[in-house]
């Protein structure tokens, strides 16, 4: 038997993205998201949503740019921080002590320490209500050696990413190795 | 240091998402979707991408509505099968013995077994590149009570999604714990 909680949102799994950007004065911004996902494969884009309050919407309209670096378990504190605090107040790369890269194909930092990023330019920007939805076509996806199985790809028990809860509120991580896709349902 | 994997559709975590439709004779379809996620929180939306070759890209089209049906680990080989096959040539929910409901919210059927659902009304649809982007103001989510917490919120620990890893291809579950959100990065 289903129980309604009513009109929310609420899926599962939901990411946790730390948006990079740089505000028009040129200093480095980062803020949490987890309003977003891959949106198109041919070009490849992601999308994440803001708030037009937040300082990092006002950077993505200005500089049509953004990354998104995935944090790691072991970085739940500051990526915690960084959803919590405006760069508008605090210079949020300072205070967690992590390191801005400047991207070399797009006009935003990522995040140094956190294993897995992606390079966007900014292609589409649609008015959703609360949120404006950015849609990025992803330049490039870069990825800690360390974290990169024996053929090249991503080993994501590796990168060890966050999931969020929206309605728990709480960051979970991977689990178990299920399934192959694309072949368990083989024959079903 | 890290590694360029290029120009590729590759975040962590990517969800793995049911989508139910009925067609223009009114017959009940599934598709497999992991390109999607939250993208608005007023009006509650939630976006998912499909390519205009698929079955379920059309009914969308026609019927203005959708569901998210999300599925367990136990249901991963229904899952990934409902992802190999299209609703032009087979009768997913006979083959895989899932049951249709309609949803009494939108002209959509959602999946009876499967421990969470989200109900969408279709409001913006964006033409991305091979993928047209659909956004659903979400009616309503459900939950099997059986995966509740005790405070009415869904436990994600008992909903048990399925994570998709787009660049090896496979089936994860959902780990432990970790911390609660807008709490854990507080005086870092």
């Amino acid at each position: 038997m289903k129980r309604s909680l009513g009109a929310k949102t609420l899926v599962y799994p939901t990411p946790v993205f730390v948006v990079g950007t740089y505000d028009a004065k040129g200093k480095p911004n980062v803020m949490t998201a987890s309003w977003g996902g891959i949106c198109c494969s041919r070009p490849p884009c992601v999308a994440v949503s803001l708030r037009g309050a937040t300082y990092t919407h006002g950077n993505i309209v200005v500089r049509k740019a953004f990354t998104i670096s995935i944090p790691s378990e072991a970085h739940v504190k500051a990526a915690d921080y960084i959803g919590m605090v405006s760069g508008r107040d605090v210079d949020k790369f300072a205070a967690t002590k992590l390191t801005p890269v400047r991207s070399e194909l797009v006009d935003a930092p990522y995040v140094k320490e956190f294993p897995m990023i992606v390079e966007c330019r900014l292609v589409h920007t649609f008015e959703l209500g609360l949120h404006t939805q950015f849609v990025g076509e992803v330049l490039d996806v870069k990825v800690d050696e360390a974290a990169l199985n024996s053929d090249g790809t991503a080993d994501i028990k590796k990168v060890n990413p966050l999931v969020f809860t929206p309605d728990t509120q709480a960051y979970y991580g991977i689990g178990a190795f299920i399934a192959k896709a694309f072949s368990v349902g083989e024959g079903i």
